[in-house]
């Protein structure tokens, strides 16, 4: 086989996911335990009685792609043709990357912590990584500065996660406005932007900023899975600027044809109907409150996430994340994801998701409590 | 953007298809005109209100794999860890191109007249192609002789289409074995064979030979859309021996995570249900019956199809079929799609689909040949 595959290792946190036992508290998987509005299941189905189950355009069907475009309404981007609706956003990420890179001339620069399937799409493409780390001492919190210090003249594109998995950090508006800002005055070929939005549904700060609304190179990434229990629907799209949405959805079809016509079915039903998108926030936003109460409670320091569903909890100084989360599968029956995946920053940290019921997140804390402090 | 996909044109066919009017008759895209069967639909509605939809494991359920790899039975591939489900067919080929071979060391062969997206898949990936004619003269028939003179020391895949789409040919069980035999002879490093049968349930003659069945190191690739009508539902697999299934589910996890969930039930649903996959072939045959006395009628040169749902119709001699299909569409308001874009042994012929209702098709053929004879 190609040998610059056979190097890539499959996901750590599925591997993590892999040890857990029908006993366990599954703090690790990152996929929400709410069941997703099954009017916009039913209401496709009824659908394909009617019209079959056809291929949709390579980008996406019409009508879908103008709701996204016109929902969005990000600056240039706000027309079918800025939309590409993708198996899921993985493939957005992927197709978005392999698109925009040659890996014979350029790198990506990763923020980290950092969701781990940038680098490994980047490796599977060749494409070399720089990283950036946002570390501890300032909460993990996006720094425009360090940013742009870290941007070389091979770098082509920075992706960011905001809502950060798995810091839950959001860069407010003000930092992305001095980030916009000091990209676009930058000399020479512009630097793109991958916005990753895939948690924006689940923000819990006001100021929250959008690279997208702000700097014209930008894809931004988002997709059904978080904000609508949709995992397994697989439904994401691209938003970019429509010369390079038209390459990104040739690529595309040359990978999957095109995404699922039920999907698109479904997901036309929640952008028709307003609030839809949006209707589970509310549940985690009582989450968040009951979660952060827990995490006080537990003694434990942590990150307070200002999105996502994820809190990081820190170790006691010198301990590694992945031993100490494989500890707390096998002796303590908890699932937990090493912060080092992240990157270095996080090292020294546990990734906890907090989507399961608010009794058995309490419990975990606990036994994650009683395992590692003193 | 990435240079090297910049000149990777989109797809012919779908070009074609676009240039299609409200009044065409269209004997262009492949794609069945039948309705898929609801009952497989509404079940994997009603499971999602009980099971909400969820991320499979990324080569897709247990269940789903185990039911596929025993259905086909192959030899040394009849395990749950043999299957991966993809995102479509497409999908499927990409990532056994992708995970099989290095551009800077392998080359793939292809067997004209071919489908269009091996060579696009190869070029995305920057992969050299060789091909090899199989010639008008010998009916567009696969010549094993051929196929394995045509190899060369770089070739490390060939990939055979069986039936194919374009011509409908079908490799006989003589030729098969002869194929494999050849294959098994050669020294080095074995050549490997993806086996692509998306049209395996629409064959019509009795003597059909299987590479899988007979060559060890076979990829068989495969999905719903063409013999469930399910071309929308994005369900595809590959079958293959177990180490290499491991990395093709691998490199399938980074692109696109996992195949859709609601895609997977519905499969579920027709593996589980003896005779639901064959279910469409009746139709099928009974139209080919019909397809072949207009044919005949028409006065036109064609292709008998062993299998799948296309008629390949000669113009007269020297005539290009571009130019030719563009005309029809323009002129006559029938969509073909040329010969040539599936390789230049079909060059002066069009690719007709017959999944039209029959007066369609009749009209269409009458159409064509009253604008190509003389």
């Amino acid at each position: 086989m190609n040998p610059k595959l056979a190097a890539i290792e499959p996901s750590q946190i599925r591997a993590m996911a892999a040890l857990k036992r029908p006993t366990s508290i599954d703090l690790g998987l990152g996929e929400p335990t709410l069941f997703p509005q099954q009017r916009f299941i039913d209401a496709a189905a009824r659908e394909t009685a009617l019209r079959g189950m056809k291929y949709t355009l390579n980008a996406g069907t019409l009508e879908l792609r103008t709701l996204i475009a016109q929902h969005y309404a990000y600056p240039g981007m706000s027309d079918a043709r800025n939309v590409c609706i993708t198996s899921g956003s993985e493939e957005a990420m992927y197709v978005a990357i392999k698109t925009l890179l040659d890996p014979e001339r350029d790198e990506v620069l990763l923020i980290e912590p950092a969701y781990t399937a940038y680098a490994k799409i980047a490796q599977l493409e060749g494409i070399p990584v720089r990283t950036v780390g946002m570390p501890e001492s300032t909460g993990f919190r996006y720094d425009p500065d360090a940013i742009v210090a870290a941007i070389s003249p091979k770098t082509r594109l920075v992706i960011i996660g905001s809502p950060s998995n798995p810091t839950g950090r959001v860069i407010t508006r003000a930092a992305a406005k001095q980030l916009a800002d000091a990209l676009l005055a930058r000399p020479g070929e512009p630097v793109w932007v991958l916005d990753d939005e895939l948690y924006r549904e689940l923000t819990y700060v006001e100021d929250a900023g959008s690279l997208a609304e702000l700097y014209p190179y930008t894809i931004a990434i988002n997709g059904l899975s978080k904000s609508n229990a949709l995992t397994g629907l697989r439904i994401g799209w691209t938003i970019a600027p429509a010369p390079l949405c038209d390459e990104l959805s040739k690529v595309h079809a040359w990978i999957v044809t095109a995404a699922n016509t039920f999907g698109q079915r479904v997901a036309h039903g929640i952008f028709t109907e307003p609030g839809a998108l949006a209707e589970h926030a509310a549940w985690y936003r009582t989450q968040r409150t009951a979660v952060l109460a827990a995490l006080r409670d537990s003694g434990l320091h942590f990150i307070e996430p200002d999105g996502a569903f994820y809190a990081c909890v820190k170790l006691p100084h010198g301990t590694e994340s992945i031993a100490s989360a494989m500890r707390l599968v096998k002796e303590h029956d908890v699932v937990t994801i090493p912060g080092s995946i992240f990157g270095a920053t996080l090292e020294g940290w546990l990734r906890l998701s907090w989507v399961a019921p608010i009794d058995a997140f309490r419990e975990g804390l606990a036994r994650i409590a009683g395992a590692v402090l003193v």
